[in-house]
């Protein structure tokens, strides 16, 4: 049976409208055009961020649309110009593309590639972005929306070659799906953002898959002392496994947890991640850190209200910023990440608190909100 | 006529509370104790935080204040354990200490020496800050305390040897004084904090003395194009002078003015300076960077109100940081800032657009409060 150049029936996770269950329903992908690539999804997880836009957009505008963005899959067929991929090759598709031509591709100091315009979905739309943004998404003829232009937790999706990281043929994809965003945003985001330096004290808050990522990023780069804060203390011995050095639990305390942190560390700490995405965590960990040079990154996504300091934390010489992705240009490091991750460099399998099917997506949503979860992992399609 | 060991009787401005009219007094100042100097101010500025607390902090126990922190002078005396200076070295008193033991002064990542616990007095007293706490300065029979440490309105003043520049001998001290404060403020801020690049674009917010310190900043660094703000257009010749390049007055636009900047660079600029000390400007000079590598230093003074913006702003790759004094180690750097300007490296002269006698002050204060002045030198005691 040859695929290649038709319309694919598959199952595919719809979300009709904002706050619902998800339902499975048969979708028709389209095949790849110029420049694009169609991946057969092997495994997709779930992270906070698809949660988010289930529940926190209620833009109309927004649904029906296709949810997941981090996954790893196989090449089903490619589009007419598409050299660097061919069928077969193992992927992992990129929300964050790396068109490579931009100048924030062609720059060292980010990884925003400005065909990336938009967190939630493409609304800016440009010549090159256009291709990222239309749908090859059909369920009973209407249209569904791609999430954030690749869309996952489908069998088969159809996304820009700009947007796809081909890995090693020997990577276990129901792990290495892992990295198609929440590791790679936690590790990269103290590796890359914070730059960590060896020795130095460290402040994680939220112990989800990416304030874990992150706590392994903070061990990576050498930090002496890895403190974690999180509400749920269930947390702190997973949180050991990754190296955390000391647990804070705001519930335990009477004060502020940023003076909870001074007083631990006589100052502050030299660098802070927020993994949480709450406007109030972000002030607690840019205040935790300590003057002069504490440097707070913003991992954690929300964009609802603002966030907010006094200007004497900044002037007295705080660094406050974030990053998307972890800063990793998808393209150049995914590869490397899968790499360590095949020489034990780097750990995946521990994330891994459940495995499912596609099929049972809307248990994996409970477990998360309930935060008895670290990742779902989902099977989708057989290898 | 020796004066060292005794009690100085002379002329000080003194700020008895706020919001009124500084009195010109005769004061006392006492010896310097162990590891103290006493300097007799030639000359001194005024500068805007000398106004913010004259105006805006209206707590009982920082009155009556001695203010002014922007001077040259020469060392009147030493007291014990003082090697570094004798009497007739000319020196600029450091608002901001440099004690050269604290982990802050050994690091090369700040200037914020442990000996400076707040912007506007001490009030966390150790051991060591207590000898720059405690004020050597009474008006019949009343301490008087002594702003930031050393108090420049005053024909004399004493402070901690941490605390005070030796400078070349050559130095005009009716100009260099305003190293002391503004012109190292600002510029340091580009080149320091901000760490311009060449070839980028910038963006200055408020043309003060600080705004136009940092634009000759910002030149210096080989920014190619620097965009100034202000409501006042009346300033965009002066900054002329100093390398600015666009000139932007927001009364002259409908939209915000991030938009205005956006639009003007297609996409933001690489860096911005805000040195107005207004959290709605600090918003402004953020959200006008480039996503993906944009720095933000917030360089005026303003402590009352939240500083706010959208995290996305952060996590799209934008920095907000912030300093004081530029970020200059005042030892290290004041001397050095002397010698540039001697050697025509650095503009002073540019600044001072009135020149007045400190019995003058309040007309000096009068001038700034309408805008209407750069800098005001005033005479205090001939060299």
């Amino acid at each position: 049976m040859t695929t290649a150049g038709n319309v694919i029936k598959c199952k595919a996770v719809v979300a009709w409208e904002p706050q619902q269950p998800v339902v499975i329903e048969e979708i028709e992908v389209d095949p790849p055009q110029a420049n694009e690539v169609r991946i057969k999804i092997v495994s997709t997880s779930l992270c906070h961020s698809d949660l988010y836009c289930l529940s926190k957009v209620v833009d109309k505008e927004f649904f029906p649309v296709v949810l997941g963005h981090e996954a790893a899959g196989i090449v089903e067929s490619v589009g007419p110009g598409v050299t660097e991929f061919q069928p077969g090759d193992k992927v992992i598709p990129l929300y964050l593309p790396q068109c490579g031509e931009c100048r924030f591709c062609k720059s060292p100091k980010t990884n925003q590639c400005s065909c990336f315009p938009s967190i939630l979905f493409r609304t800016r739309l440009g010549s090159k972005e256009m291709a990222l943004a239309k749908s090859r998404f059909t369920c009973n003829g209407q249209k569904l929306r791609q999430f954030m232009g690749i869309s996952t937790f489908s069998e088969y999706t159809v996304t820009h070659q700009m947007a796809v990281a081909k890995i090693d043929s020997d990577a276990p994809l129901d792990k290495v799906c892992l990295l198609g965003c929440g590791v790679c945003t936690g590790y990269g985001a103290a590796v890359n953002t914070a730059k960590v330096e060896p020795g130095s004290t460290c402040a994680v808050f939220g112990l989800g898959a990416v304030g874990l990522a992150a706590v392994m990023g903070c061990e990576a780069a050498g930090a002496k002392r890895i403190i974690v804060v999180d509400i749920n203390p269930d947390k702190f011995e997973k949180a050991k496994e990754f190296g955390a050095t000391d647990f804070v639990n705001p519930n335990d305390h009477n004060k502020p947890i940023s003076q909870v942190l001074m007083e631990m560390t006589g100052g502050g700490v030299d660098y802070s991640l927020e993994c949480v995405g709450d406007v109030e965590c972000m002030r607690s960990a840019l205040e935790s850190c300590v003057k002069g040079w504490g440097v707070s990154v913003i991992v954690g996504l929300t964009d609802m209200q603002d966030v907010a300091t006094r200007p004497l934390q900044l002037t007295s010489g705080r660094t406050w910023t974030g990053c998307l992705f972890g800063g990793f240009k998808g393209k150049d490091a995914v590869p490397k990440m899968v790499k360590d991750y095949l020489e034990k460099k780097l750990k995946l399998d521990e994330f891994i608190s459940h495995t499912m099917t596609m099929d049972e997506i809307n248990d994996a949503i409970d477990l998360m909100k309930q935060g008895k979860c670290i990742r779902t992992v989902m099977s989708v399609c057989p290898e």
